[in-house]
């Protein structure tokens, strides 16, 4: 069942489960030299709970990181760094009541079948969102790598339901209005709208669903391999890790299926020197490679399976028809919550690829 | 730069260039005892290449799969399975030219710098769809592995450019009309619609891209690994391993960002003393394993980026502005042909998390 | 830098350094449904530590496994498995002066370079034979996974320095006294001249190394793979993991290579039906796979590094020759201490086959 | 079964029978840059096979390797590099008769078992000494890479069954007297001795085993990984890998067990402004790390389980104790073969762990 390390180089490592002690990750591979203390990791830990309580789940927990090992005199060592946050806020008698009954959308029922019955059911275990913490702690250690390159991961809400913003933002925008709104949507005025379809749909006992966009900028050219692990490959393979993601397209992604060849090539032209391309249909990679320009993916997130309304289920143990209806804390939709994930997972995969690449050393430069 | 094996415990690797003598492909961890020989290669092989030549590059081999290793008075011994194809049809003095001038959308540019220049550049070298010829003698194996336990995986066009097949079809609907048409779509009145767009577009020297969807039926319940070797996520990493592969997304996808909880969670029901759903928004994955439901996924493929239309591009040699018109042999579309290594690949990450969940033994029992 | 990991499907990842938080691991693939608590683990903790002060470090931790993850009701999930084990024992000033100045037959010097100086150097850091302490927690597991099996996983101390014992132990043998004596030697007799021997080492501030036997008992035919994951391949890998092992023999091992083909070759025979051998000269091990008799291991230990008594080196600040006389609380013999942790390599590395060849399911049934 | 592949950055996936159509490998990960032409490999595979008839078997392949990928303009491109030699010397008849009784030494039983009887038995199919010369199609490419950099790796025959050269040699006495005996041993009275032995042992139908010393030179300080990836840990790996390898021990190996911390440490002193050790116990690594001294490597290789004096075993078919002569073209003692296969394993190591720590870069710079 071994399948809980992702990368080569920059080796993440997660455990924990949503109602046990902690949450956890180790990163094996992060060069040595960085500087790291565990105040680094609440900024991304903090974000991941919006300020707004009407649009998340009851249960907030407070995460402190804390590092256990491969951090010596405030910078990496180049030893395995653990990192783990305490689960506190747990209420797992909510469920009990549903131990037998598969919430629908959930992996109860297929998790049941996998283990025997043995995995720890409360709040998904070990597949609930919870399990994110991990990958922003890791992801902190990568953006920290990433930045010392000037390369930024940057993620935002594109759509919340059926409420979408059309514009396109600039980098500068999307990092100012970074915690803005707590949709994490940087056009403010659609963030607004955002907001109030997920308050709606909470009270109707529903729950929503989304899209997030992601860019990566100033992403050295080359970076990858090809075929089995091109960059868009890895990089799919993290982002359908972050449980809840439904689909992934970089660059135009499924409109490019539309598209006659010389509208979705983007065409190259040189600029003070440098091959550029003039349009960014191919989402920043050619042949699985980084092309220099930026980044581009878009992330479907289903909405929270999790919802008070009445659902048709099983009941695993009678093994007859039944009903749920989903008492526990729940977000009403996890878009916002995922908006650090994301950036997280994709710092951490192209982490990776530049140490395995060579670009990035494996002792790192003073500062 | 090692990065050409996929798998776990069904372990792929592939190796051939476009232009140089073969394509081929190593199968290391194949389960003892399964019937194999080199016929049972030649009907995928053969369908890669549609019949229609309007519709295909000048470029057709005919591709003979020849085992090298692995199999034993006509069954697999465990050992790795070494099959390759000769190239032939090689005209690699079409490229010479256009050493210098990276066709905008394809991995020269890319690879140019990755490589140090050392990259096999004709046709494509390593990044050309022809590599998919290894992923067929490897799906061919994997879908002989599925069919000892009635999976199959069973994929075909759903549109080119923007002609689309609205219809659901039944297994043995896609099963019958599987090479019907060149463009390996199913609804032949729809198909035909695509193979003038094809035409068409060949002939104002343009491409079309198109969308695959595959289906996978009868896969047992909880394969799979959490998070990082999910299901889902083994599944896109591999097909974004296919060339012109931009998008992936599994049952609802992109379009469950626009549901609510209640119309996105499939209930569950008992039928017939089994757990199925009453829908399949989830397209057969729940928590990153297997339902018990079919596996559905859509797959973008973009427009082939060899085309004859003049495009802008930037020549490398002596870094000045340039154009470039495609001469060599191409094809106007690549996604009848990616169909059957659509499916493949699909098959091949099934055969490996079958056997590393233990479904599948190592040692097959007499058929 | 990643190399913390071991194992394809009970894969191990250790993290942690001699003087920092803690040691820890994290077991990734254990089978759901194994009883697991945290008194399970203090046995061997304990059995880390012989009970003579005199032949042991002034360091003595007692080392108490915390189970972060992966267990619920007792019993484990299938998520993986995070334990650790907090340092409290350090002195780390001990190591201060002797920064610059690399011990001979230490990591020191090599770790330095590797790591640009980043490392963590008190008390070899990440090198340290405190690090076996999660080999032993993972062992803990391994070891009850294979007692399901009625698998068995014995080492014992054959000699220290030119002390050694002739005697052939039966495993009943070597169970009986295997915390008998502290130098873990079965022969009583021999044990006490062995600590007699290393209580004379550290008087005259000297160390001394020793060879190790370890043998398992009813491991089933054909477990491991042919060449490069061969069952020796694989235990000599973990064993040299473990700190000071300096050679890896089985079977008659370095004798077999005087031995005469007919000597050497260890002839089949039917006993009650079952095919055995009527030597052991193989080390129970043919062709890189179990054959069904006892695996015999012999793993030489060399002394202790750290000592008392000048020795020469060269100060890395100054890079001046320079002398050095290891203050700091090192043990005169590390083979007692290394027993457990040999015998928790092996049990892992015998763990991790017999989940790979599928002998040992993914869910275990109830006991 | 998947077991095939060795290396993280350098990986060597090999594939081929004794009797079947090919012997053959797929080296990923090799930097690109390098020269390579099929003329390169057979300098090491005519030194597989020594002259002198009287002491190998009767079966004598003129093995020529073909580059089937990898390869442009007769330098690496980055992509793998298929490679392979074709069978052609086959006997298959000489096993037929002997299917059923397995031939003690070998791993014909084990084999049977894992494989439940689909194993190509032909001449020990897939573990036949054979699949020695993709280990050298291999090296061979990695001793390349490794003369970039002036590391040579270096090996020859230190004993048969008790004959035994007390020498030390320079690297350029081995270099010099690499071909000079048949027996691979650079001392030349002490390889007429050697090869007396083995004439005699064949002519009494035995067989003899020995040890094979290997030093690489010139390695940089500090390539490695701590604990499991260890780089002896993963030369000990690579070497039991080779069929008949029994034993490996590094520097002092199973002496330093009784030697005193003071006698075994290698004192550090400065020479020409370099930090050297004044003995060389440690066999060139600390800590597993190499230390910048030679690597010096013996390991012992079993006499060869063929052997024409009749031995007893048992009848797997009807399950009756039994006896066998074999009969089939052997060696009367591998070691001679050996020693090339010993220096190529230790080449792809080296070149592994070079590539791993960045010291190697991905693409070379003209030469």
């Amino acid at each position: 069942m071994a399948g809980n390390s992702i990368g080569k180089e920059f080796v993440v490592t997660t455990f924990g489960e949503s109602h046990g002690k902690v949450v956890g990750v180790v990163v094996d591979g992060c060069p040595a030299g960085l500087p790291l203390s565990e105040a680094d990791f609440q900024e991304e830990l903090d974000r991941r709970i919006p300020a707004e309580p009407k649009i998340v789940s009851g249960r907030v927990e407070k995460d402190i990181a804390k590092i256990l090992s491969g951090v010596f005199n405030g910078l990496t060592t180049g030893a395995p760094i653990a990192l783990m946050v305490e689960n506190k806020e747990t209420q797992s008698s909510d469920y009990e009541a549903i131990k037998d009954l598969p919430r629908p959308g959930h992996s109860d029922y297929t998790a049941r079948i996998k283990y025997g019955g043995f995995n720890d059911y409360r709040g998904g275990g070990r597949f609930s969102g919870r399990v994110t913490v991990a990958l922003i702690m890791a992801g902190t250690i990568a953006k920290k790598l990433l930045g010392r390159y000037d390369i930024d991961v940057l993620a935002y809400t594109q759509s919340i339901g059926t409420v979408k913003t059309d514009k396109k933002f600039t980098a500068s925008e999307i990092r100012k209005n970074k915690n803005a709104a707590a949709t994490r949507c940087p056009d403010l005025a659609c963030a607004e709208k955002m907001e109030e379809v997920i308050i709606n749909a909470r009270k109707e006992g529903e729950s929503l669903g989304g899209v997030i966009e992601c860019i990566a900028l100033n992403m050295p050219v080359g970076i990858g391999e090809p075929l089995f692990d091109a960059l868009d490959a890895d990089l799919a393979k993290a982002l359908f890790g972050v449980p809840a993601v439904k689909g992934v397209e970089f660059g135009a992604g499924f409109k490019a299926a539309e598209l006659t060849g010389s509208q979705n090539n983007d065409a190259f032209l040189l600029k003070n020197g440098k091959v550029l391309t003039s349009t960014e249909n191919a989402g920043g990679i050619l042949g699985g490679l980084s092309s220099g320009m930026p980044i581009m993916i878009r992330v479907a997130i289903k909405p929270t399976p999790s919802i008070a309304k009445e659902q048709k289920t099983v009941n695993l143990s009678s093994m007859e028809n039944a009903a749920i209806s989903v008492k526990g804390r729940h977000d009403p939709c996890v878009v916002p919550k995922a908006v650090p994930a994301i950036e997280a997972t994709v710092a951490i995969t192209l982490a990776d690829h530049l140490i395995r690449s060579g670009f990035m050393p494996k002792v790192l430069k003073e500062h």
